[in-house]
């Protein structure tokens, strides 16, 4: 699968926050009921354990909660393949404090102090803090899916967490190693973004009561999603400004991770350049990071992985062929294309 | 409840590890299979993501167990309110992952070097592999419980690990407070320590089929067998040796940390010995650890301790009463003793 090279980073960059709300628009309500479920789950309840400050930490969880993309994946993916309900409103609120739960632990592994323009908990508690909200929200997400009338979504939502984390420990293990190859890469993104993507979309299915086909289309649709996901993610850690993003960026550079652009652009380069170019991903400064950005343009890196994110969101939208043509699978779609070209 | 004067902390450590193997006799058979499906399950598994290090880290998941107090714990109550099954090696299984998985969270959180004579998992890896060893083994615990025919082991594993991260957090933000009383730090250690424990045994009797009385009942009991076993904790990291226990000792005092023996030590003090008490407290040095010591021996704050250890222990025994007599109850009573008087 190619993308047409019209699409260039340039153009790529024309899609907007504006344009997903938008198309969040019909599951609006479903979303709002989402938020006001996370809000009250989000209390550090009453007695002696529940003092003014873990209430601050516990409902700082909710605060860093952003475009809010995997429980639209489960209210969407249960629209396209039947109709969303009660159970759908609450796996999203699962999905979304598992997401949350790994984002804290994420922002401890990267020491990162910015997460959407909100203080992360680390730079604010300290990593010990950052912890035990982390296995706090995936302690009450597990909870919450254990009180839905079947064993699927915890066994579904089990399996697919413990994939998250191995991606992450094989990334994190990976730190550092410059021979890290394409296909190395796209197992750990498969596994840390992806899997929890698809098992939003899974769950969507599943609990409207979809066929096998349709349950197995939009799980891999999920997938697919999730890697174009994480390519423009990465993309971003390089090229992006933290006014504009929100976020830590250069935390990849920085741990000496490396991401589509720059395995490119390794791949690209011989003998001296070669040899300078890991010179410069060994340091990973600031410096490093305007100059590494400059080789991976020139060498066509980042160009490479922007199209790699948009085929990876093309052949997302095909895999929803076989479901009923209809706003929904659009909309899907949409969030895909979305998903390859984001800016934040 | 008091407890005999007799029981003095000399006399209490008489107890040792060779009593605990005695106890688990009539379950050897079931915590092999505990074992063994342990290693199995704790392993990377196949393809990219499955790296040599990657199973290595996995596998070092196992190597830190210990005593396997909590699998025994659901075995023990399984055939004192009935009847062990496979269901019960699993349970063992999953509860084993969870406390592991806190435990490696905590030795993050204590910045502690050594754990059962074992490098800890951030001193041989760091803090990210830590956390996210951790995060590995809650989501393949929680996995493994949802493998179970009915939900109960994921709604009750659920809503105590949610319960036992609000007291993780609640001691963390504590952290200084030298002002903490006995009723917090019961608390903390109820939900930090004890709740696991109240899970396990809850979780023996339901899938035994026991009746609601046996449960409760069997619940309470590992509650305040927990709250035996982290007093008595808490009194090792102050009066232990890390030849002895094998682990870090006087990480509590180091992250300032109110444990039972300094909390009544301190109310014990007023005026000028009160202040230079708060001032050892402040510095949590090493040389400050033996001090502490010395006051907490002096005001009788060591033998508050064990005393209280012992009077939860006892209270433990008394809930079994309900409970047809037998050697497993008789097991689990003196479980419970142990708890309050072990020396690792």
């Amino acid at each position: 699968m190619t993308t047409p090279a019209a699409h260039t980073i340039e153009s790529a960059r024309s899609a907007s926050a504006a344009t997903l709300a938008e198309l969040f628009a019909p599951i609006a309500e479903a979303l709002g009921r989402v938020e006001s479920r996370l809000q009250t789950e989000l209390r550090a309840g009453d007695g002696r354990l529940a003092t003014e400050e873990v209430d601050r930490v516990v409902r700082h969880g909710y605060r860093l909660g952003g475009k809010r993309l995997r429980p639209a994946l489960v209210l969407l993916s249960a629209r396209a393949a039947g109709e969303a309900c009660d159970d759908h409103v609450l796996l999203g609120v699962v999905v979304e404090m598992i997401h949350t739960a790994t984002l804290v632990h994420d922002d401890v592994l990267d020491e990162a102090t910015l997460r959407r323009h909100v203080q992360t908990v680390n730079a604010r508690w300290g990593n010990e803090t950052s912890v035990l909200l982390g296995d706090f929200l995936f302690s009450k997400a597990f909870y919450l899916a254990s009180t839905l009338p079947t064993v699927d979504a915890c066994r579904v939502i089990g399996a697919s967490t413990e994939r998250v984390c191995l991606g992450e420990l094989r990334q994190t293990l990976s730190e550092g190693d410059l021979e890290l190859d394409e296909e190395d890469y796209l197992a750990i993104v498969e596994a840390k973004t992806a899997e929890l993507c698809a098992c939003c979309c899974s769950l969507g299915a599943r609990y409207a009561g979809a066929s096998t086909e349709a349950i197995d289309a939009l799980t891999a649709f999920g997938r697919d999603l999730g890697v174009a996901f994480q390519i423009a993610d990465d993309l971003l850690d390089l090229t992006g400004e933290e006014a504009a993003t929100g976020k830590t960026v250069g935390a990849d550079l920085a741990k000496r991770k490396m991401t589509l652009p720059l395995i490119h652009a390794r791949r690209e380069l011989v003998d001296g350049p070669r040899l300078a170019f890991d010179e410069l991903l060994r340091k990973g400064d600031g410096a490093s990071r305007s100059e590494a950005l400059r080789i991976a343009e020139e060498t066509g890196g980042l160009a490479y992985a922007q199209e790699q994110a948009e085929a990876y969101a093309a052949r997302a939208a095909e895999r929803l062929e076989v479901l009923a043509e209809g706003p929904d699978r659009e909309a899907l779609a949409m969030v895909a294309q979305f998903s390859s070209r984001r800016r934040a």
